[in-house]
């Protein structure tokens, strides 16, 4: 059994003693991303802002601070069969990058419809791509048959103690960097980052306040909050290619307990605040990445009186794998 | 007379202790910015490459350094009267936004065909536009107007003392975030940037190499030093719109004594390497703000046996405003 497979406190899948040791876990080979500021975006904003950067992380997104805790906290044996995932995305490259870095084989299984950037990252890490048709049944059933052809390891996205771990990690340093912080806007799909920053960050701090910043045309989180229970849905549509997962059952307790609202953006929101991080903070973002400037920005979050209050807010800037093929050709 | 309008020694127009100077001078308005690194791109350049990330300063460019260093200069019965400048881009905003901190008028003469996102950044600081033709003397004379009805004070955006010591705080800080560095690589225009950088490089360490990297349609700076004599063109045509400047009578001699080459590179590399910086770093630059990796990946840096020994190298990442109003349409 791997050291943070043992059930943390509160039953959770992972608490502020699997997080500190999955910063010394992941201390030599992440990032430390800075935190950036703007007064221009303050102003904007109505409050000071603290923009974590994990777009600068490795693999271009916070998802290598999971799949490197995850992958070093496999014993020798079991790591040497190589690691399985089935993602559209930044977990995917991050997981074959943390694997490259361990010296073992990662088996990514991509749908076809994933965008071509992120499968391209994949690649450039010495993921091994096995394609597989969009929908998630498709992709489980690969991902099983990879399983089973290969001995390795599964290494789920979101819903792994481990990955929480490591995305919680994101607190520890974010914290340290801008004490001040009274509130945090993460971005939510299926949940494993903010799972890992509200366990860290009310550990550190229980008066600090969690929310979520989810699109609208994935709004599963709202509305599994809403309903008291994990809720899917039937069709996903948002621009936000990041945010299309839903909660699982490590995730949702957490997101239940620690979450103290989910905001809702549109996409032309997360268009806007896109741009404002391009054009203010210079910063190249995913659309998944900006929606928490979005959210902050939003009227729910401007004028809910509750908010008054939230004065110090760290943003996590949660990936920046786009294609911007668009901007190159108009060069030509 | 402002303190730094003393000649300092070797008679140039800046020097260690005038950039020190400014360091302090600066420190409670100017972002320290971070340092990227990218395993990616070392491992295509060959070398340790560490990005100084300037566009993330204050103003969206390294300019705000200068000019808040120039405005706090200045006594208060002169800086009441305000600052005047004629720039199309960077040291306008930033001059724009210093005396908007300080409280006194910024007038800015900027060419018509300037860019668009470069005139808000001036209008959003609280700079007065004054409009000019695209043709430097319409430019100057505009300034000289402004200059006999207001009683202000002209910043020149590089061929001025406080101006190159406001820059050369750069090296102070990178050489101290990373001091393994052994080349630095940095954008010339008209050679403010570069000779504080090289100036405060030179002092803390005078092995340290310092090259300039220079668009071919804009290569005063590589005939000049060719020429051995400042050297101005008829014409100029790049992509770097923050790169056609000719080298001024103060910042010759410093180039000329401590810029070891001048590498030149064509717009299609520059492109390349702006596009490597969304990509790979996750920086929004503008073209004249990748001109750095442009230059190290050039065949002109890579296939010269005298920089076989040149390691760790430090680069400039000097500016971010840059208008990308072909990507936002592309969301509609």
């Amino acid at each position: 059994m791997e050291p943070n497979c043992t059930t943390p406190s509160d039953n959770y899948a992972a608490d502020i003693s699997s997080i500190r040791q999955a910063q010394v876990r992941i201390e030599p080979f992440a990032h430390k991303t800075p935190v950036l500021t703007s007064e221009t975006l303050n102003s904007i904003a109505g409050r000071k802002l603290y923009f974590k950067c994990e777009c600068f992380q490795k693999g271009g997104a916070f998802k290598f601070r999971g799949a490197c805790n995850a992958i070093y906290s496999l014993d020798d044996d079991k790591a040497a069969k190589g690691v399985v995932t089935h993602s559209s995305g930044n977990h995917a490259a991050a997981l074959a990058l943390a694997a490259k870095l361990r010296g073992i084989p990662a088996y990514i299984v991509i749908p076809k419809n994933a965008p071509k950037c992120k499968v391209e990252n994949v690649k450039r890490y010495g993921g091994q791509v096995i394609w597989s048709e969009p929908l998630m049944q498709s992709r489980e059933d690969t991902a099983n048959k990879v399983l089973q052809d290969t001995g390795a390891v599964l290494i789920h996205p979101y819903n792994d103690g481990r990955i929480i771990s490591g995305q919680g990690t994101i607190s520890l340093e974010l914290l340290e960097q801008a004490s001040e912080i009274d509130t945090l806007i993460v971005p939510i799909s299926g949940g494993g980052l903010i799972s890992g920053v509200a366990l860290a960050a009310k550990a550190i701090n229980p008066a600090i306040r969690i929310l979520a910043a989810e699109p609208m045309g994935a709004d599963d989180a709202f509305q599994s909050k809403s309903n008291g229970r994990i809720t899917m849905l039937s069709e996903v549509n948002t621009i936000a290619d990041g945010l299309q997962a839903f909660l699982g059952d490590l995730t949702w307790p957490i997101v239940r307990d620690l979450v103290d609202e989910v905001i809702v953006v549109d996409d032309k929101e997360i268009i806007q605040a896109m741009r404002l991080c391009y054009e203010i903070l210079k910063i190249a973002v995913e659309p998944s990445g900006a929606i928490g400037l979005a959210a902050v920005l939003s009227d729910s979050f401007q004028k809910n009186p509750a908010y008054s209050e939230c004065n110090h807010i760290g943003i996590v800037l949660s990936g920046g794998n786009v294609d911007l093929g668009v901007l190159w050709k108009s060069f030509d």
